[in-house]
């Protein structure tokens, strides 16, 4: 199977149009005046890569379903996310200006509505998840998943899905990541002093990636495969895949940031910078970290070259040797 | 229907412990060693009226059916209720200290670990809704709904919990009191400027009302009885009712502040005080908000004195009689 001729970027073009349209019917059904309103369109539609609800639909292809289906998980996984930015945003968690090149929440509207955006945006998932046929339509209003899908598969995702997001999942990770930078306990001395997994850094640095990103991102392949029905074996295939693909994003990022910073503040790696921050190339060194992004992506990629897919894991393929190749 | 020999106080320790304990096994199926999980704890099991999860028990019983199948719902519907809680009380919003005699969550742990608690409370709820089999055990850890109940329940459950507590109900109600307060835009000068609804301030109040408080009391009652397959007549009686005490609830609090004031502070009625805030007796004076309270929790009971309830009722009745003549 030959990925060279896979059109990535008119893919990735395609099914964020199909999602953005439907984060947008949603959002019009609110009153656009009102001021909650506004900050959720406000963070919802900034763009950004659509990472997560493009996974969850090219996992459907790969499971041989119609990625329209997929539509209700993929728009609910987006707002979570959204969410989650909008809250890490805010002065007391990472105190950011910008985010995806508008200003923060908190900062284009105030921070009480930042947080409600947030609550509204994450509430309002599981509205949809369990409301779909209501609430995605086609554009000219009729209903796209009036019959869609059964109900049993609805309150999953709902689990699935609040699973990955909550105590267990997402939040703790930003709990950890607000513990591991001192954020929280101004006693921290270390990084990893308050994280309960002292004795091996590499452990606590993936178990931290794996709850504040690498759930999601395998809830949002799983949501998609579920949505179409997908047996349990391809589930858990698909699942690896995003595992891997998932880690091996938080590798690369690591990475960029330090060259980056080599390029822009002409700072080698290894410099004080690195260990102020639990990073892989800190623990690795930065070549490691490129083997083991490398090593990740193959691992995740290779069983998705099977026959049995007939060229449906091609885009779930270029996805994850775009991850490795991206230079920002 | 002689309500006088009903033991209301008797009925609801029963019930609160019933619900104090289940909501502390779902707490106990984390690691208490974590911040997050205390966090979590402090504010959920710091006591409350626990009216909201009472309600719904009382409904399941009017309905005629048994009370323990709303405890999915009670459970979700309380973490909701304590995530608002500790959301309401943060700097950015109401900034309080204290919240039902102890420290508030952001006070007691940090501002970000209270904002995460609240998200995290908030997210496990749809998690509750969605396996309840796996989460409400009885203590000797059987599961106590392993056949619970029907799965399409269970995702009008989501439905309606997630549609009371958003971007429409609870979420929406907070956003209209914030800015009502003027501690969202500083250019507030009238405390109904920003609400879209200048032209009747009583109608302003009770929308604020139904929204921030109303919504999740009528879901609570509605939660209890679709849990044990109430009749849509029946939903319909009783929501109506939720939706009756819910606004006498808030007129009752309104005039137990301007009481409470009177007699601590030496104020009257009528001071200064009252036209900083949006409340029913500075629009409709004291006397009249009094009879207004007696009147909706008449309204509310008249129709559950009916045969056909069996005394069924006896136990919304009392709660609504009793939230009349509250003091404090």
């Amino acid at each position: 199977m030959n990925t060279e001729n896979f059109d990535l970027s008119g893919y990735l073009k395609e099914r964020r149009t199909l999602l953005e349209e439907s984060l947008n019917r949603i959002i019009l059904q609110f009153d656009q005046q009102r001021e909650l309103v506004q900050a959720m369109r406000h963070s919802l539609m900034a763009g950004g890569k659509r990472l997560r609800p493009v996974l969850g639909m090219a996992a459907a292809e790969a499971a041989g379903g119609d990625f329209r289906y997929t539509l209700p998980a993929a728009c609910a996984i987006e707002m979570v996310h959204t969410y989650s930015l909008i809250h890490d945003d805010l002065p007391a968690m990472d105190n950011d200006d910008l985010r995806r090149g508008v200003p923060t929440c908190h900062r284009a509207f105030s921070e009480a509505t930042a947080i409600l955006a947030g609550d509204a945006l994450l509430t309002h998932a599981f509205t949809i998840l369990s409301k779909p046929g209501k609430i995605i339509s086609e554009p000219g209003g009729k209903p796209l998943f009036e019959l869609y899908p059964d109900k049993r598969v609805l309150l999953e995702l709902v689990a699935l899905i609040s699973d990955a997001a909550g105590v267990n999942g997402m939040v703790e990770g930003q709990m950890m990541d607000m513990l591991a930078e001192g954020g929280v306990s101004s006693s921290t001395s270390s990084a990893t002093s308050n994280l309960n997994c002292p004795s091996d850094q590499m452990e606590c640095l993936r178990k931290l990636h794996h709850l504040k990103t690498g759930r999601m991102i395998v809830a949002s392949v799983q949501a998609g495969a579920l949505s179409v029905g997908a047996d349990s074996a391809t589930v858990t295939l698909l699942s690896t895949y995003a595992e891997k693909i998932g880690l091996a994003f938080q590798v690369v990022d690591d990475i960029l940031n330090v060259e980056g910073d080599a390029s822009v503040m002409g700072k080698a790696a290894g410099s004080d910078h690195l260990n102020a921050k639990l990073t892989f190339p800190a623990l690795l060194g930065l070549d490691e970290s490129k083997k083991f992004a490398a090593r990740l992506i193959e691992d995740a990629i290779e069983p998705l070259f099977s026959a049995v897919f007939e060229k449906r894991t091609l885009p779930l393929i270029s996805i994850a040797q775009y991850i490795l190749k991206r230079d920002r």
